[in-house]
């Protein structure tokens, strides 16, 4: 019997990804759909401008939409899937964790809180565990799981599978796609013929978020890794697929052929969304590039390419589709790991 | 009375850049244009098809073009401006010299060769009188200067800007526009909705020329600079402007406001095209940006913003219009630099 | 002694670049700016997010922003360059025009009621007594002259140079730049790879601001052309500049040749901001295109092409830069009228 | 048992696309590859830029690649599919069918020849016995059938919807992709930030084949239709879909629901190919969009949207996937009506 599940700021772009995402997923059914109180009230089909590629799924359409408040959604509903603004996340999130319900959250509010497990589950499944104290300290019968933003996703898997080289120094250059930003994030005339190199708070989420995901959990508390990163970030005229330059140094010598054995040999998963092939390596020089390779493995697979002995150590190349492995995908695929964890 | 100047290479891209800038210059008159075999006893117009900006010049549309060979172009020309490919100006750029003419190129050919001065004029003018050796060893009358890849152009100045601090590592990403890549070069199928992380050889120049720029010149021979310098390339849906972003390791403390102090300080020449302020940079965190700021000096100037302390060193980005200071401004700019210093 | 003028609505993209034209303007010295409250007491460079391709001139980011109020304009200002939102455009023109202030204005409303001049200088600068009737009758010391919309004055000037074949019918399809919404009228996720075939109410402008540009004003009324015009909008992924295809049927025989004659001999005015050749044809088949032809002089012509019989009638390209021509420049040219026939 | 098929011009953009419609197509097996003579000899992988954005299939990539030539291709295949530069299909494909070989094909060659069948299955399957005529003339084993121009098949089907309401004139203004001119058809720099209102021989392949297509075929010769069209075409910058503005004159009344009705329930056909709904027919006035509505029936459904009274008579919006309904796509539905017709 199919999970009952909730989307929380179900009428922005990752709400919407969302939906794309849950309406056809056997182990989870949409009885809940929220977003700001001026939609409450509202089918989805009048709230929401649907703007993904496939056509709005009609029951979903018909669906009542309720105000983002542990008040105004059913009690039978059991994991609720969250892309709220950061703000409205950090002061909604606790009150439904407080009211018993299972919280997989997008939103970048308590990402970097000690009790909160961050997790991309083929790289740190284990930190799962983290909700056993997060329980205990914060008395919830709830809880709250998050993923990393969508830029440090595409290129922590790679760094997980160099890990054991030793990695001490990163670098990493982003191309980012504007869905990244939402819907009315960036304006055409910003980005036509253009790029931006500054997107605000994004290097920061890179650098740390970055070195909890690669962490350690004793069972008790969670210990950083010490690899240093640097990140510059940057908007450019692509639709979807963060594309990231990647240079690392690691303590023990790594080739160009070491990284790209150890990325294609870096385990999946056996949760429904993963791919089969979780870090797809390719040999020609050019790619993976967003739009030729987003859709690998429908959207969550990792892409990576153009590995080559750098000046400093090795470079790279990686690529994620940053709406789906990045933030809708990514929620989901967490949504998986609570339900065969028997956290629901 | 203006220096009689030709153009090898005229219909291509940096071709045509390089007749817009040199058909209003009072110091230069042209007088000899060429280009394939093919296009040789057509005039201009019918040879080139005309993509700049700015209608061509009516003049410069009737004239005949030549092939590019010495027995064709005029001997009362005294220098020539090229922007062949390189594996043709490779094979007749020394023809020309021998022949006594003075070649300002902007082809790849030849740039890093011991005695082949590889200038920007602001950066290492004195680089220059490396043509006493030239012709030394190669008997020729006429000489052969080079000025850097555009994408090379567009760090180094930075980098020249911070060299009394001592750099020792420089980490560079490029968000390339596709008109570096010449009117074919990149397929519109290609670059909508996507970047390409990888421009062939492209990184070995902003590797190499980088440090030949940096380097000291004591009369006799030229010492590259100990700077080690990594860079990854990508082509994105832009235009016109390369932006870089960078990434700098120094000997001496280097915060945001040394950098960018030194860079505004930077010395610009009173060479005709110099542009008036050489390194223009921003306080806002967003800029600089290819549209908006590729035409800063005329195209001549380098654009620089978003200092800040990095995880390792200092981070900024910087950008220069690749198809003027990037290639024909620069190829020009050299041009007055050798007018100015007694080669023509 | 130049007019002194102020902008209403001076933060916006129509805004910005009546400032970018009127800061160097020898007639016109810019002594107020006004925006919305939340504006007021701003300086320029706080209130404006500036991102027209020159730098902000230094002594305009340092006025004071008004509200966009009578009260909060100085007296000695005699001409208003009016860029509002129509809706508040419809609520405080006619305030100024009672307060005495002449306000030329490119807001959409009141472009159609019968006393106010709807004007493109070139064509029908007779109807610019209109504003005698208007004074007459609405008991205003000020005066109210409206621009038509930019994709209206795209191709007027075309249909006006074939009004002597007896135009009785017009198709126009426009392809339209992202820039006639404003900077944020169009999101990069709607239109990256993508086109629009619907522009709110714009059809309707095109079809009824047409006809009562070609009307004939007798001294008293107005009236309206009887050329019949069907037009279709969509706004496609360019940053400036509105092609148009039109096709038109007419009275008397009508050839390419004729066609493009009538347009080369159109006339242009002696008002400053007029271009030298009103109206650009090409021969070439494939011409105007946007990004090549929208800076023609100096972004205020109307450039033509593509001329050929069609299966019914004549078709044939135009194009205009829509900010320029289409909007700031056309308010310009409408001030420049107005101080040439002594309304100022 | 699976017809054994092969692809003529296998390595270009619509010679992918059927590869990738034909590889997992249940009644067809793909067993000939022929591209020009300098593939020849070498395996699909080596000679294909493979750029579709699925991975080529293993089988398909370790084929062997033939010449254009009926002396190299296996005596069983029975169908082959064309996608050929028009001037080699003209050469080549004749040889194909004296020899035996049924050939459906996508070229523009000989789609006027009055025995060639130019045919959309839904619109016009009732032309496929113009192939006896054909044959009888010919003296051919083979056959050669057409599917139309893409941007013929775009709007056809709609003015197909409408012919009972007695279709008189139409006007049609393309927004075309780059796909459609393949690979290297156009250049980055040619399209970003632009739009050419030109496509060479477009309007005239819409004027043209569109009476063909809707024309009568009596068993022994075809009429074209009355209706008269006019097509002004052009190129924007997305990547698949072209989108068409239509108007519509009709000898009897036609509303727009009359037009949204008589689309929506204008049939599809049984074979795979055809989509279940074959118009989908929008009420939101700015549908249909190239990005967001060309994968519509798996890329062979036509979409439509934006019906309102025009000045004259009707207008509305269509839009089909060019690379998909418009070429490859078409192609391989043509197959299958010929399958099923028993010419194979």
């Amino acid at each position: 019997m199919a999970v009952r599940v909730g989307v929380l700021g179900a009428t922005g772009a990752v709400g919407q990804r969302l939906i794309q995402l849950l309406e056809p997923h056997p182990e989870f059914e949409i009885a809940a759909l929220t977003a700001s109180e001026s939609s409450a009230g509202k089918t989805y089909r009048e709230a929401a401008k649907w703007r993904v590629d496939s056509p709005i799924p009609d029951d979903i359409a018909d669906m009542t939409v309720t105000a983002t408040d542990p008040d105004d959604v059913d009690d039978d509903v059991d994991l609720l899937f969250s892309s709220l603004p950061s703000s409205v996340g950090a002061a909604v999130e606790p009150a439904f964790c407080e009211e018993g319900y299972v919280v997989s959250s997008n939103s970048s509010n308590s990402r970097m809180a000690e009790d909160v497990p961050l997790v991309i589950p083929e790289v740190n499944a284990d930190h799962l565990d983290l909700l056993e104290v997060q329980r205990d300290e914060r008395g919830w019968d709830g809880a709250l799981i998050k993923n990393p933003n969508c830029s440090t996703i595409t290129f922590v898997p790679t760094l997980a599978a160099l890990a054991e080289f030793g990695l001490e120094r990163v670098h990493v250059a982003t191309l980012q796609a504007v869905s990244g930003a939402g819907y009315d994030g960036v304006s055409s005339m910003e980005i036509i013929d253009n790029a931006v190199p500054y997107i605000g708070s994004e290097e920061d989420k890179l650098e740390t978020e970055s070195r909890k995901l690669l962490g350690e959990f004793d069972g008790a508390s969670l210990t950083h890794d010490s690899v240093e990163v640097a990140a510059s970030c940057n908007r450019i005229p692509t639709i979807d697929g963060h594309l990231e330059n990647v240079w690392v140094e690691a303590a023990d010598e790594l080739t160009a052929d070491d990284a790209k054995a150890a990325m294609r040999e870096y385990p999946s998963l056996d949760l429904r969304s993963s791919p089969d092939q979780f870090i797809y390596v390719f040999d020609e020089p050019d790619r993976p590039q967003p739009r030729m390779d987003r859709t690998l493995g429908d959207g969550m697979a990792i892409a990576a390419g153009g590995h080559r002995a750098s000046t400093f150590g090795l470079q790279y190349n990686c690529l994620a589709h940053n709406t789906i492995r990045g933030a809708a995908g990514a929620s989901v695929l967490n949504g998986e790991l609570l339900l065969e964890n028997g956290y629901l």
